[in-house]
Protein backbone atom coordinates (compact mmCIF):
# COMPACT_ATOMS: atom_id res chain seq x y z
CA UNK A 1 0.00 0.00 0.00
CA UNK A 2 0.69 3.42 -0.54
CA UNK A 3 1.98 5.12 2.69
CA UNK A 4 3.66 8.58 3.83
CA UNK A 5 5.99 8.50 6.93
CA UNK A 6 8.07 9.84 8.87
CA UNK A 7 11.68 8.40 9.19
CA UNK A 8 15.19 10.44 10.14
CA UNK A 9 13.74 13.80 10.23
CA UNK A 10 12.53 13.72 6.95
CA UNK A 11 8.79 13.27 5.90
CA UNK A 12 8.85 10.43 2.92
CA UNK A 13 5.95 9.13 0.49
CA UNK A 14 6.63 5.50 -0.03
CA UNK A 15 5.25 2.18 0.19
CA UNK A 16 4.48 -0.46 3.12
CA UNK A 17 4.32 -4.35 2.39
CA UNK A 18 4.17 -6.30 5.21
CA UNK A 19 6.64 -4.99 8.17
CA UNK A 20 8.90 -2.84 5.44
CA UNK A 21 8.64 0.13 4.16
CA UNK A 22 10.35 1.55 1.36
CA UNK A 23 11.05 5.11 -0.19
CA UNK A 24 13.15 7.27 -2.11
CA UNK A 25 15.21 4.10 -2.31
CA UNK A 26 15.47 3.43 1.20
CA UNK A 27 14.43 0.37 2.95
CA UNK A 28 13.11 0.91 6.59
CA UNK A 29 11.64 -1.57 9.01
CA UNK A 30 7.87 -0.47 9.89
CA UNK A 31 8.84 -0.32 13.61
CA UNK A 32 11.88 2.35 12.50
CA UNK A 33 9.36 4.65 10.49
CA UNK A 34 5.67 6.54 12.06
CA UNK A 35 3.16 6.22 9.27
CA UNK A 36 1.28 9.53 8.97
CA UNK A 37 -2.15 10.04 7.13
CA UNK A 38 -0.71 8.90 3.96
CA UNK A 39 -2.81 12.19 1.87
CA UNK A 40 -3.09 15.75 2.63
CA UNK A 41 -6.28 16.18 1.67
CA UNK A 42 -7.50 19.77 0.40
CA UNK A 43 -10.92 18.84 1.80
CA UNK A 44 -12.49 16.14 3.54
CA UNK A 45 -16.06 15.46 1.97
CA UNK A 46 -18.16 13.31 4.32
CA UNK A 47 -21.66 11.37 3.53
CA UNK A 48 -24.51 11.06 6.30
CA UNK A 49 -26.40 7.95 6.16
CA UNK A 50 -25.36 5.90 3.34
CA UNK A 51 -25.62 2.48 4.87
CA UNK A 52 -29.10 0.32 4.63
CA UNK A 53 -28.98 -1.08 7.91
CA UNK A 54 -27.72 2.51 9.60
CA UNK A 55 -30.77 3.93 8.35
CA UNK A 56 -33.04 1.15 9.34
CA UNK A 57 -31.18 1.72 13.10
CA UNK A 58 -32.04 5.19 13.37
CA UNK A 59 -35.52 5.06 11.91
CA UNK A 60 -35.29 7.45 9.04
CA UNK A 61 -36.08 7.25 5.65
CA UNK A 62 -33.61 6.02 3.14
CA UNK A 63 -32.17 9.81 1.56
CA UNK A 64 -33.09 10.56 -1.90
CA UNK A 65 -29.56 11.51 -2.77
CA UNK A 66 -26.37 12.12 -0.45
CA UNK A 67 -26.37 14.52 2.38
CA UNK A 68 -22.91 16.01 2.63
CA UNK A 69 -20.62 17.68 4.84
CA UNK A 70 -17.09 18.64 4.75
CA UNK A 71 -14.13 17.70 7.27
CA UNK A 72 -11.26 20.59 7.72
CA UNK A 73 -7.68 19.39 6.19
CA UNK A 74 -6.45 20.38 10.04
CA UNK A 75 -8.65 17.83 11.23
CA UNK A 76 -6.53 14.59 9.53
CA UNK A 77 -4.09 12.56 11.63
CA UNK A 78 -2.64 9.64 10.92
CA UNK A 79 -2.46 5.72 11.76
CA UNK A 80 -0.98 5.53 15.64
CA UNK A 81 -1.66 9.16 15.97
CA UNK A 82 -4.39 10.28 19.46
CA UNK A 83 -7.36 10.96 18.79
CA UNK A 84 -7.75 14.09 21.26
CA UNK A 85 -11.65 14.46 23.07
CA UNK A 86 -12.19 18.22 23.75
CA UNK A 87 -13.29 19.51 27.09
CA UNK A 88 -16.63 21.01 25.37
CA UNK A 89 -18.06 17.67 24.51
CA UNK A 90 -19.05 14.62 26.85
CA UNK A 91 -20.12 12.16 23.76
CA UNK A 92 -17.07 11.41 21.58
CA UNK A 93 -18.14 9.10 18.58
CA UNK A 94 -16.12 6.62 16.46
CA UNK A 95 -17.77 6.02 13.01
CA UNK A 96 -15.62 3.43 10.81
CA UNK A 97 -15.34 4.46 7.10
CA UNK A 98 -14.25 3.28 3.87
CA UNK A 99 -12.44 6.31 2.46
CA UNK A 100 -12.03 6.81 -1.04
CA UNK A 101 -9.09 8.86 -2.23
CA UNK A 102 -8.86 10.95 -5.38
CA UNK A 103 -6.41 10.32 -7.89
CA UNK A 104 -6.15 13.61 -10.10
CA UNK A 105 -8.23 16.94 -10.22
CA UNK A 106 -12.07 16.30 -11.46
CA UNK A 107 -15.36 17.82 -11.69
CA UNK A 108 -18.24 16.43 -13.03
CA UNK A 109 -17.23 12.86 -13.68
CA UNK A 110 -19.46 10.44 -15.03
CA UNK A 111 -20.59 7.30 -12.41
CA UNK A 112 -19.14 4.89 -15.03
CA UNK A 113 -15.68 6.79 -15.17
CA UNK A 114 -15.47 6.96 -11.79
CA UNK A 115 -12.25 4.29 -11.55
CA UNK A 116 -10.34 6.91 -13.99
CA UNK A 117 -10.14 9.31 -11.02
CA UNK A 118 -9.89 7.03 -8.11
CA UNK A 119 -6.45 6.94 -6.25
CA UNK A 120 -7.20 4.14 -4.18
CA UNK A 121 -9.30 3.38 -0.95
CA UNK A 122 -8.05 3.67 2.64
CA UNK A 123 -9.60 3.39 6.32
CA UNK A 124 -11.14 6.38 8.11
CA UNK A 125 -12.91 7.27 11.28
CA UNK A 126 -15.51 9.90 11.24
CA UNK A 127 -14.94 11.03 14.76
CA UNK A 128 -17.73 13.07 16.07
CA UNK A 129 -18.69 15.03 19.09
CA UNK A 130 -22.71 13.62 19.60
CA UNK A 131 -23.24 15.65 21.99
CA UNK A 132 -22.42 19.03 19.74
CA UNK A 133 -23.66 17.34 16.64
CA UNK A 134 -27.27 17.37 18.45
CA UNK A 135 -27.04 20.61 20.14
CA UNK A 136 -26.12 22.76 17.04
CA UNK A 137 -28.46 20.60 13.78
CA UNK A 138 -25.89 21.71 11.92
CA UNK A 139 -22.79 18.62 12.08
CA UNK A 140 -19.63 20.93 11.31
CA UNK A 141 -18.48 21.91 14.70
CA UNK A 142 -18.93 18.23 15.81
CA UNK A 143 -17.17 16.55 13.28
CA UNK A 144 -13.92 19.51 13.00
CA UNK A 145 -11.96 19.34 16.14
CA UNK A 146 -8.54 18.42 15.53
CA UNK A 147 -7.53 15.08 15.38
CA UNK A 148 -11.42 13.74 14.63
CA UNK A 149 -10.32 12.40 11.45
CA UNK A 150 -7.91 9.89 11.44
CA UNK A 151 -7.01 8.30 7.93
CA UNK A 152 -4.54 5.46 6.71
CA UNK A 153 -2.67 3.29 7.04
CA UNK A 154 -2.31 3.87 3.76
CA UNK A 155 -4.20 4.00 0.92
CA UNK A 156 -4.60 0.95 -1.46
CA UNK A 157 -5.47 0.73 -5.29
CA UNK A 158 -8.82 -1.30 -4.86
CA UNK A 159 -11.05 -2.34 -7.84
CA UNK A 160 -14.79 -0.34 -7.29
CA UNK A 161 -15.94 -3.54 -7.34
CA UNK A 162 -13.73 -4.85 -4.48
CA UNK A 163 -14.39 -1.67 -2.58
CA UNK A 164 -17.79 -1.82 -3.11
CA UNK A 165 -17.81 -5.16 -1.33
CA UNK A 166 -15.27 -5.38 1.23
CA UNK A 167 -15.81 -6.12 4.99
CA UNK A 168 -15.54 -3.03 7.58
CA UNK A 169 -15.53 -3.61 11.11
CA UNK A 170 -14.96 -1.27 14.17
CA UNK A 171 -13.09 -2.44 17.40
CA UNK A 172 -12.80 -0.97 20.61
CA UNK A 173 -9.82 -2.54 23.21
CA UNK A 174 -10.64 -5.24 20.96
CA UNK A 175 -14.37 -5.47 21.03
CA UNK A 176 -16.08 -5.44 17.75
CA UNK A 177 -18.64 -2.60 17.51
CA UNK A 178 -19.44 -2.31 13.69
CA UNK A 179 -19.47 -4.79 11.33
CA UNK A 180 -20.71 -4.74 7.95
CA UNK A 181 -20.23 -4.65 4.47
CA UNK A 182 -19.37 -1.88 1.98
CA UNK A 183 -21.98 -3.48 -0.27
CA UNK A 184 -24.92 -2.12 1.80
CA UNK A 185 -23.85 1.46 0.55
CA UNK A 186 -27.30 3.18 -0.65
CA UNK A 187 -25.27 5.52 -2.96
CA UNK A 188 -22.55 3.48 -4.80
CA UNK A 189 -18.80 4.77 -4.67
CA UNK A 190 -19.17 5.96 -8.85
CA UNK A 191 -22.36 7.32 -7.54
CA UNK A 192 -20.52 9.87 -4.70
CA UNK A 193 -17.77 10.67 -6.64
CA UNK A 194 -20.77 11.86 -9.76
CA UNK A 195 -22.38 13.32 -7.08
CA UNK A 196 -20.09 15.43 -5.11
CA UNK A 197 -17.74 16.07 -8.48
CA UNK A 198 -21.13 17.14 -9.42
CA UNK A 199 -20.86 20.45 -7.05
CA UNK A 200 -17.11 20.90 -6.80
CA UNK A 201 -13.96 20.33 -7.91
CA UNK A 202 -12.11 17.60 -6.68
CA UNK A 203 -8.24 17.69 -5.56
CA UNK A 204 -5.58 15.02 -6.06
CA UNK A 205 -5.23 13.48 -2.30
CA UNK A 206 -8.91 14.77 -1.40
CA UNK A 207 -10.92 11.96 0.31
CA UNK A 208 -14.65 11.38 0.00
CA UNK A 209 -15.93 9.42 3.47
CA UNK A 210 -18.84 7.32 2.35
CA UNK A 211 -20.83 6.81 5.64
CA UNK A 212 -20.97 4.46 8.66
CA UNK A 213 -22.71 0.95 8.68
CA UNK A 214 -24.82 0.52 12.00
CA UNK A 215 -23.37 0.44 15.22
CA UNK A 216 -21.69 3.86 16.09
CA UNK A 217 -21.18 4.74 20.01
CA UNK A 218 -18.90 6.53 22.68
CA UNK A 219 -15.35 6.59 23.47
CA UNK A 220 -13.40 6.68 26.51
CA UNK A 221 -10.69 8.61 27.31
CA UNK A 222 -7.43 5.89 27.27
CA UNK A 223 -9.43 3.73 24.34
CA UNK A 224 -7.80 2.06 21.63
CA UNK A 225 -9.99 2.59 18.23
CA UNK A 226 -9.21 0.43 15.23
CA UNK A 227 -10.89 0.71 11.72
CA UNK A 228 -10.29 -2.40 9.52
CA UNK A 229 -11.52 -2.78 6.03
CA UNK A 230 -10.93 -6.15 4.32
CA UNK A 231 -8.53 -5.67 1.49
CA UNK A 232 -6.94 -2.41 3.05
CA UNK A 233 -5.54 -2.81 6.55
CA UNK A 234 -6.37 -1.66 10.11
CA UNK A 235 -6.20 2.09 10.91
CA UNK A 236 -5.77 2.37 14.73
CA UNK A 237 -5.54 5.08 17.20
CA UNK A 238 -6.20 5.83 20.96
CA UNK A 239 -8.17 8.36 22.78
CA UNK A 240 -6.89 10.51 25.05
CA UNK B 1 -4.69 46.77 0.50
CA UNK B 2 -2.54 43.53 0.15
CA UNK B 3 -3.82 41.82 -3.35
CA UNK B 4 -2.68 38.59 -5.28
CA UNK B 5 -3.09 39.74 -9.22
CA UNK B 6 -1.86 37.86 -12.60
CA UNK B 7 -0.14 39.84 -14.71
CA UNK B 8 2.46 39.10 -17.37
CA UNK B 9 1.24 35.49 -16.56
CA UNK B 10 2.45 35.00 -13.39
CA UNK B 11 0.63 35.38 -10.19
CA UNK B 12 2.41 37.91 -7.52
CA UNK B 13 1.31 39.33 -4.31
CA UNK B 14 1.67 43.21 -3.77
CA UNK B 15 -0.63 46.20 -2.74
CA UNK B 16 -3.25 48.41 -4.37
CA UNK B 17 -3.10 51.90 -4.03
CA UNK B 18 -5.62 54.14 -5.74
CA UNK B 19 -5.44 52.77 -9.74
CA UNK B 20 -1.76 51.12 -9.05
CA UNK B 21 -0.78 47.83 -8.33
CA UNK B 22 2.90 47.10 -7.08
CA UNK B 23 4.09 43.77 -6.46
CA UNK B 24 7.82 42.76 -7.08
CA UNK B 25 9.13 46.26 -7.30
CA UNK B 26 7.21 47.00 -10.06
CA UNK B 27 4.44 49.22 -10.72
CA UNK B 28 0.95 48.00 -12.90
CA UNK B 29 -1.96 49.97 -13.30
CA UNK B 30 -4.84 48.33 -12.06
CA UNK B 31 -6.66 47.76 -15.72
CA UNK B 32 -3.00 45.90 -16.64
CA UNK B 33 -3.46 42.90 -13.76
CA UNK B 34 -6.29 40.46 -12.82
CA UNK B 35 -7.12 40.59 -8.84
CA UNK B 36 -6.97 37.07 -7.39
CA UNK B 37 -8.53 36.49 -4.39
CA UNK B 38 -6.27 37.64 -2.04
CA UNK B 39 -5.60 34.52 -0.10
CA UNK B 40 -5.61 30.74 -0.38
CA UNK B 41 -7.63 30.07 2.80
CA UNK B 42 -7.35 26.16 3.66
CA UNK B 43 -10.39 26.40 4.93
CA UNK B 44 -13.32 28.89 5.10
CA UNK B 45 -15.08 28.63 8.85
CA UNK B 46 -18.66 30.35 7.91
CA UNK B 47 -20.69 31.74 10.99
CA UNK B 48 -24.74 31.16 10.34
CA UNK B 49 -27.08 33.62 12.00
CA UNK B 50 -24.62 36.03 13.25
CA UNK B 51 -26.81 39.46 12.82
CA UNK B 52 -29.57 40.61 15.47
CA UNK B 53 -31.64 42.70 12.53
CA UNK B 54 -31.21 39.22 11.34
CA UNK B 55 -32.43 36.74 13.40
CA UNK B 56 -35.85 39.07 14.26
CA UNK B 57 -36.40 38.98 10.14
CA UNK B 58 -35.74 35.25 10.44
CA UNK B 59 -38.16 35.14 13.49
CA UNK B 60 -35.34 32.92 14.68
CA UNK B 61 -33.69 33.00 18.60
CA UNK B 62 -30.52 34.31 18.67
CA UNK B 63 -28.07 31.61 19.40
CA UNK B 64 -26.05 30.87 22.90
CA UNK B 65 -22.94 30.05 20.59
CA UNK B 66 -21.78 29.96 16.90
CA UNK B 67 -23.22 27.85 14.49
CA UNK B 68 -20.10 26.98 11.80
CA UNK B 69 -20.28 25.53 8.66
CA UNK B 70 -17.66 25.15 5.95
CA UNK B 71 -17.11 25.76 2.82
CA UNK B 72 -14.26 24.30 0.57
CA UNK B 73 -11.21 25.72 -0.67
CA UNK B 74 -12.43 24.80 -4.16
CA UNK B 75 -15.36 27.20 -3.91
CA UNK B 76 -12.91 30.60 -3.46
CA UNK B 77 -12.87 33.41 -6.48
CA UNK B 78 -11.41 36.52 -6.51
CA UNK B 79 -12.71 40.13 -7.61
CA UNK B 80 -14.52 40.10 -10.96
CA UNK B 81 -14.97 36.38 -10.91
CA UNK B 82 -18.16 34.84 -12.53
CA UNK B 83 -20.53 33.08 -9.87
CA UNK B 84 -21.51 30.03 -11.80
CA UNK B 85 -25.20 29.13 -11.01
CA UNK B 86 -25.60 25.39 -10.90
CA UNK B 87 -28.55 23.45 -12.72
CA UNK B 88 -29.27 21.73 -9.56
CA UNK B 89 -30.32 24.80 -7.67
CA UNK B 90 -33.26 27.28 -8.80
CA UNK B 91 -32.68 29.63 -5.93
CA UNK B 92 -28.97 30.75 -5.62
CA UNK B 93 -28.98 34.10 -2.71
CA UNK B 94 -26.09 36.76 -2.19
CA UNK B 95 -24.75 36.64 1.46
CA UNK B 96 -22.80 39.78 1.95
CA UNK B 97 -20.23 39.07 4.76
CA UNK B 98 -17.40 40.70 6.90
CA UNK B 99 -14.12 38.29 5.90
CA UNK B 100 -11.89 37.74 8.67
CA UNK B 101 -7.73 36.46 7.71
CA UNK B 102 -5.73 34.73 9.62
CA UNK B 103 -2.12 35.92 10.30
CA UNK B 104 -0.46 32.85 11.83
CA UNK B 105 -0.98 29.60 12.54
CA UNK B 106 -3.00 29.34 15.72
CA UNK B 107 -5.12 27.26 18.43
CA UNK B 108 -7.27 28.16 21.49
CA UNK B 109 -6.64 31.94 21.18
CA UNK B 110 -8.30 34.05 24.10
CA UNK B 111 -10.75 36.90 22.31
CA UNK B 112 -8.18 39.43 23.86
CA UNK B 113 -5.53 38.53 22.23
CA UNK B 114 -7.46 38.04 19.00
CA UNK B 115 -5.48 40.93 17.32
CA UNK B 116 -2.08 39.46 17.20
CA UNK B 117 -3.73 36.53 15.53
CA UNK B 118 -5.76 38.65 12.51
CA UNK B 119 -3.61 39.50 8.98
CA UNK B 120 -6.81 41.78 8.37
CA UNK B 121 -10.23 41.76 6.71
CA UNK B 122 -11.76 41.13 3.43
CA UNK B 123 -15.63 41.49 1.86
CA UNK B 124 -16.93 37.86 1.08
CA UNK B 125 -19.93 36.81 -0.39
CA UNK B 126 -21.19 33.44 1.12
CA UNK B 127 -23.11 32.20 -2.61
CA UNK B 128 -26.49 30.06 -1.34
CA UNK B 129 -27.95 27.86 -3.29
CA UNK B 130 -31.51 28.34 -0.62
CA UNK B 131 -33.66 25.71 -2.11
CA UNK B 132 -30.92 22.91 -1.28
CA UNK B 133 -30.42 24.53 1.86
CA UNK B 134 -33.59 23.49 2.94
CA UNK B 135 -33.61 20.30 0.91
CA UNK B 136 -30.89 19.10 2.99
CA UNK B 137 -31.19 20.35 6.23
CA UNK B 138 -27.40 20.46 6.71
CA UNK B 139 -26.00 23.64 4.93
CA UNK B 140 -22.65 22.00 3.17
CA UNK B 141 -24.31 21.07 -0.65
CA UNK B 142 -26.11 24.53 -0.77
CA UNK B 143 -22.65 26.66 0.01
CA UNK B 144 -19.94 24.31 -2.00
CA UNK B 145 -20.66 24.93 -5.29
CA UNK B 146 -17.38 26.38 -7.18
CA UNK B 147 -17.50 29.78 -7.73
CA UNK B 148 -19.51 30.24 -4.13
CA UNK B 149 -16.84 32.24 -1.85
CA UNK B 150 -15.54 35.16 -3.92
CA UNK B 151 -13.25 37.13 -1.72
CA UNK B 152 -11.57 40.46 -2.07
CA UNK B 153 -10.51 42.70 -3.23
CA UNK B 154 -7.78 42.63 -0.47
CA UNK B 155 -6.81 42.31 2.24
CA UNK B 156 -6.89 45.47 4.70
CA UNK B 157 -5.08 45.83 8.31
CA UNK B 158 -8.26 47.36 9.71
CA UNK B 159 -8.19 47.45 13.73
CA UNK B 160 -10.67 44.86 15.63
CA UNK B 161 -12.65 48.04 16.39
CA UNK B 162 -12.79 49.64 12.70
CA UNK B 163 -13.66 46.26 11.54
CA UNK B 164 -16.33 45.86 14.55
CA UNK B 165 -17.94 48.76 13.26
CA UNK B 166 -18.28 49.27 9.67
CA UNK B 167 -21.07 49.66 7.21
CA UNK B 168 -21.84 46.67 4.83
CA UNK B 169 -23.68 46.60 1.70
CA UNK B 170 -24.76 44.47 -0.86
CA UNK B 171 -25.88 45.70 -4.20
CA UNK B 172 -27.39 44.06 -6.78
CA UNK B 173 -27.18 45.86 -10.45
CA UNK B 174 -26.81 48.74 -8.24
CA UNK B 175 -29.62 48.72 -6.11
CA UNK B 176 -29.18 48.40 -2.34
CA UNK B 177 -30.47 45.18 -0.94
CA UNK B 178 -28.01 44.89 2.82
CA UNK B 179 -27.52 47.91 4.64
CA UNK B 180 -26.39 47.33 7.79
CA UNK B 181 -23.06 47.28 10.43
CA UNK B 182 -20.60 45.15 11.53
CA UNK B 183 -21.89 46.65 14.98
CA UNK B 184 -24.88 44.62 15.08
CA UNK B 185 -22.88 41.12 15.26
CA UNK B 186 -24.40 38.81 17.44
CA UNK B 187 -20.65 37.52 18.63
CA UNK B 188 -17.47 39.95 18.15
CA UNK B 189 -14.71 39.10 16.00
CA UNK B 190 -12.57 38.07 18.63
CA UNK B 191 -14.89 36.08 20.02
CA UNK B 192 -15.52 34.29 16.70
CA UNK B 193 -12.06 33.79 16.96
CA UNK B 194 -11.90 32.02 20.23
CA UNK B 195 -14.81 30.09 19.51
CA UNK B 196 -13.74 28.63 16.46
CA UNK B 197 -9.26 28.21 16.94
CA UNK B 198 -10.93 26.52 20.42
CA UNK B 199 -12.23 23.82 17.65
CA UNK B 200 -9.47 23.56 14.98
CA UNK B 201 -6.32 24.55 14.28
CA UNK B 202 -6.36 27.98 12.08
CA UNK B 203 -3.74 28.74 9.42
CA UNK B 204 -2.31 31.86 7.90
CA UNK B 205 -4.68 32.98 5.16
CA UNK B 206 -7.86 31.18 6.65
CA UNK B 207 -11.13 32.83 6.13
CA UNK B 208 -13.54 33.50 8.90
CA UNK B 209 -17.02 34.91 7.34
CA UNK B 210 -18.47 36.28 10.25
CA UNK B 211 -21.97 36.27 8.89
CA UNK B 212 -24.43 38.32 6.86
CA UNK B 213 -26.60 41.15 8.04
CA UNK B 214 -30.59 41.13 6.98
CA UNK B 215 -31.71 41.60 3.50
CA UNK B 216 -31.02 38.51 1.53
CA UNK B 217 -32.07 37.39 -1.81
CA UNK B 218 -31.97 35.52 -5.04
CA UNK B 219 -29.58 35.90 -7.94
CA UNK B 220 -30.96 36.05 -11.74
CA UNK B 221 -28.47 35.16 -14.13
CA UNK B 222 -26.04 37.97 -15.65
CA UNK B 223 -26.56 40.25 -12.54
CA UNK B 224 -23.58 42.18 -11.39
CA UNK B 225 -23.40 41.38 -6.67
CA UNK B 226 -21.25 44.12 -5.56
CA UNK B 227 -20.49 43.65 -1.53
CA UNK B 228 -19.09 47.41 -0.44
CA UNK B 229 -17.77 47.22 3.54
CA UNK B 230 -16.28 50.36 5.06
CA UNK B 231 -12.63 51.15 5.14
CA UNK B 232 -12.28 47.77 3.06
CA UNK B 233 -13.77 48.39 -0.46
CA UNK B 234 -15.75 46.77 -3.21
CA UNK B 235 -15.75 43.04 -4.40
CA UNK B 236 -17.88 42.60 -7.13
CA UNK B 237 -18.77 40.00 -9.09
CA UNK B 238 -20.97 38.65 -12.19
CA UNK B 239 -23.58 35.63 -12.15
CA UNK B 240 -23.41 33.39 -15.47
Amino acid sequence: MMVKFRAEGRVLEGTLEGETVEGQGRSYRLEEVELLAPCSPSKVVCVGLNYREHARELKMEIPGEPIIFLKPPSSVVGPGADIVMPGSSSQVDYEGELGMVIGRRCKDVPADEAGAYILGFTCFNDVTARDLQRKDGQWTRAKSFDTFAPLGPGIVPLSLKEAGSARIQTRVDGQVRQDSSTSDLIFSLPRLLEFISGIMTLERGDVIATGTPPGVGPLKRGETVEVEIQGIGILCNRTV
